[in-house]
């Protein structure tokens, strides 16, 4: 971990934990609360029991069991890898055993949202020029670019923009199976999310992915906000962009009827994410995200927790925090066909602590994936959904996913997510329209290189700061930006790369 | 086949051929040449033996083998299903059987290009920004759109323009193995593509495909016109934009001091495609291109075929016209890797002809993957390459590469391509900058609907034209482009999202 000032002795990151994160080293005998001080050095980021563990007891960091002391642990003793090893929970899927339901909120917050037909509620009111395959992306962009150029949406004051789908495949793939339907399923979400007021579709015409099949299998939008056309059928790129015009004008003044309106916060749907993440994540930015995800919660909204990869190894602690034993065993089954997907292309789900992460003070690949799980708070597990598909109910979600930040943002927008709550250690820089994507420092040297770049900093809970009040922070922040305030991405502009559908399958 | 005006009755595609290509439907006794008549119907697009074809004989179609007749065929005779199948050379691996030298030209043709201290020569002078990974893509474009801004450029005339590369991939994979040298062959490749002048690459900082690696394992430009730099390195977005915005001026500087010079024909690199294919490609684009690779080898140059799943079940006259069987070998152990890589995907190798191929008088899988491999022309095989891999030897090569049409350019353009010519049925409009592509429709309709989008007319062929004036014309074009003129798709602004590197294994 890089120097960090002001810092504070240690942290405690779940209340019934019986250790402690060293925040500095520690020397032995520092005090660290009454009657309690190390024993012995404490490295900095390292565990020290905070009352006294005997040997087959289980050790809780995050008020989750990380593994069980293969010693007796004395109060301000070490635990790491010469005291502390995985029991048997490993392999043991308990359902449902610990869903512990949150208490919902007496009033309900609200924010100011677009109402949609559909019923969902958008955060801002886009144009989007969808493209079925990458052979129709550049001209989706010169639609935009000449509807900028002639300054078309001028007239149309509630629309924020228009933003062109661009994506590197559609075509040179099978025409079924789960990479057709991961695409498909990715490219209908995007047209139904509620921050897209109108959709243009565009296709090439000859591309394994037609425009026809993916307007055809379901209403992707009701019909006044939706158009779709190809390239081919319109004659080539000139008379697309002409008749792409024309379109967009109709589109641009029925999305203009939009305006925002209180919704209560059942309506937003958050998607969950770290990238870049850095030691620091898993003890500030991912628990006050974490926080922030269980207050989402009790007001009634969603929240998504994705990136299958990197939860690798804790999938047996969402399990039990599973509503039902269905539901748990979605999981396991998405980690199943990880195991099977990662090992057909010759790769490994492997996700123990490298010498790097031991040295940093991780000891269990519990540990390691809690770090990331952090963020879910302690919401009990509603539902287990695939990339992409359709969020239907509200409260803390799983939704199958890479790792790979874009490639995951875009499977949540796809999902319905209308807000991005996105924690980083080392700095990311993306953003992802339609979506206004919120970026969370881990530490405050990243807050003061990048500040332009994000928009909450947690270094300051190594300072003092509660988890608690820095997961009421991005709360609110979450309903400021949910109502129209620009984060720090949106302003700058990201999001016209940022589009990567999880690309599964023989490219052909 | 769609109706096209002033057809004439047949075509015959080589000069060895022993049938002809009705190119309307022919009713008995149609008059073909002296002395043969049609004996029966023959449907559009279907072959009639135009001399006696004694049971057990070869069928020769682009003046290859395409079958065997099992059972006597008069000539005048109706030839397809019914009376030609696959003889014994569908799994005869012969090499080098069949490689006949094309006689070079006594006086080479010239072109203007700018020549590279790396000795290789372009066809444009672009400056480039490429990216490690999707997250630095929106960045890069920032720098280019502040570049546009500022019309840095115009003091620098030789400088055609700025690309921003983006992509979808560089994290979220495993940081060795063959996708991730894959993107690293095709990231380098650009970086040392002759058509840009100069090389800003950026990166985020914590991504996988690390940018100190990229630099460090091989001299991808010399240093004056190079420049590597990272986001989180940088301090941020828009502190990376001002360092660019400084690192462009000093690049442009140098690639302006450039200027185009005659160049032998020998310093072209064609990389030949197909794409959007119909039932005419066959038999007007692609052997009209494959034509203008002979003249193009005559010349000393090199032209590329790739897609290796379209050419799949063709291989074996390929390996006949190796220079050699370790060449020979090689373009089967493609083979054999692609019917790996389908198989482990759940897909599967499969270009035998469908129901709708025969109903349009494609009889053979030999036949249908001849379709595309005649843009190949009749010169000897002088290599095989894997996907990106640098070329570094004159004459017809082939290339490792998906059909999908982005993908496929993407790798000739990272193997060194300075020129695409790019066949297409039902009109494809896609570019790919730095490289200028040359559209070539094979039918008169797709000419009349999107000449906008198309640079050269095959469909002529299908009314009298030769195949080898067609030929000429298109290497007259290639010279011409490769001088400065500007292709349709370069006019209309094509290449900003094309950039789409074959991504293969985990998204993890
Ligand atoms: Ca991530
Ligand atoms: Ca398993
Ligand atoms: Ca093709
Ligand atoms: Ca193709
Ligand atoms: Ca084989």
């Amino acid at each position: 971990m890089t120097a960090v000032s002001g810092i504070r002795d240690w942290v405690r990151l779940g209340a019934t934990d019986n250790v402690l994160i060293a925040l500095r080293a520690l020397e032995p005998g520092t005090v660290l609360t009454d009657g309690l001080s190390a024993l012995e050095p404490i490295p900095a980021g390292h565990k020290v029991a905070s009352q006294a563990i005997p040997k087959g007891a289980c050790v809780f960091k995050y008020g989750q069991i990380i593994g069980t002391a293969f010693e007796d642990i004395p109060a301000g003793g070490h635990v790491h890898v010469h005291n502390l090893g995985m029991g048997d929970h490993s392999r043991d899927y308990a359902f449902a055993s610990d869903a512990r339901a949150l208490v919902p909120v007496d009033a309900p917050r609200r924010f100011e949202g677009y109402h949609r037909p559909s019923g969902r509620v958008g955060t801002r009111n886009y144009i989007g020029i969808l493209t079925s395959v990458n052979c129709s992306g550049s001209v989706a962009r010169f639609i935009a670019e000449e509807v900028a150029g002639r300054a078309v949406l001028d007239a149309f004051p509630n629309v924020d923009g228009i933003v062109p789908i661009a994506h590197g495949s559609g075509c040179g793939m099978a025409g079924k199976g789960e990479g057709y339907e991961t695409l498909f399923r990715t490219l209908a979400g995007y047209a139904r999310n509620p921050n897209f007021g109108a959709i243009l579709m565009l296709g090439l015409g000859c591309e394994v992915m037609q425009v026809p099949d993916l307007v055809g299998r379901a209403a992707l939008k009701d019909e006044a906000r939706f158009r779709y056309m190809t390239i081919q059928g319109e004659g080539g790129t000139a008379a697309t962009i002409r008749r792409g015009l024309d379109i967009i004008r109709e589109l641009a003044s029925e999305a203009d009827k939009a305006v925002r309106r209180p919704a209560p916060a059942r309506h937003l749907v958050l998607g969950m994410q770290c990238g870049g993440s850095d030691g620091y994540s898993g003890i500030t930015a991912n628990p006050a995200l974490g926080h922030a995800s269980d207050l989402l919660v009790r007001n009634g909204g969603t929240s998504i927790l994705s990136e299958t990869s990197e939860i690798y190894g804790a999938e047996h602690l969402l399990t039990r925090r599973a509503v039902d034993e269905p539901t748990g065993r979605k999981l396991i089954d998405l980690i199943d066909w990880w195991e099977d997907y990662t090992a057909r292309n010759f790769g490994e789900m492997d996700n123990n602590p490298s010498p790097g992460n031991k040295r940093g003070g991780l000891t269990t690949i519990l540990e390691k994936s809690l770090g990331a799980v952090a963020k879910g708070g302690t919401a009990p597990l509603a539902g287990v959904y695939r990339y992409a598909e359709p969020i239907d109910q509200p409260g803390f979600v799983f939704m199958d996913s890479p790792g790979y930040d874009p490639c995951s943002v875009t499977g949540q927008v796809a999902s319905g997510a209308n807000l991005i709550a996105f924690t980083t250690g080392r700095g990311s820089v993306s953003g992802y329209m339609p979506v206004p994507g919120i970026k969370i420092a881990s530490n405050s040297d990243l807050w003061r290189r990048m500040e332009p770049d994000m928009d909450i900093n947690c270094g300051d809970i190594l300072e003092g700061v509660e988890i608690e009040a820095k997961g009421r922070e991005i709360f609110e922040t979450i309903l400021r930006v949910a109502s129209g305030e620009k984060t720090k991405s949106e302003v700058q502009g990201f999001g016209a790369v940022e589009f990567v559908p999880w690309q599964i399958g023989a490219v052909m």
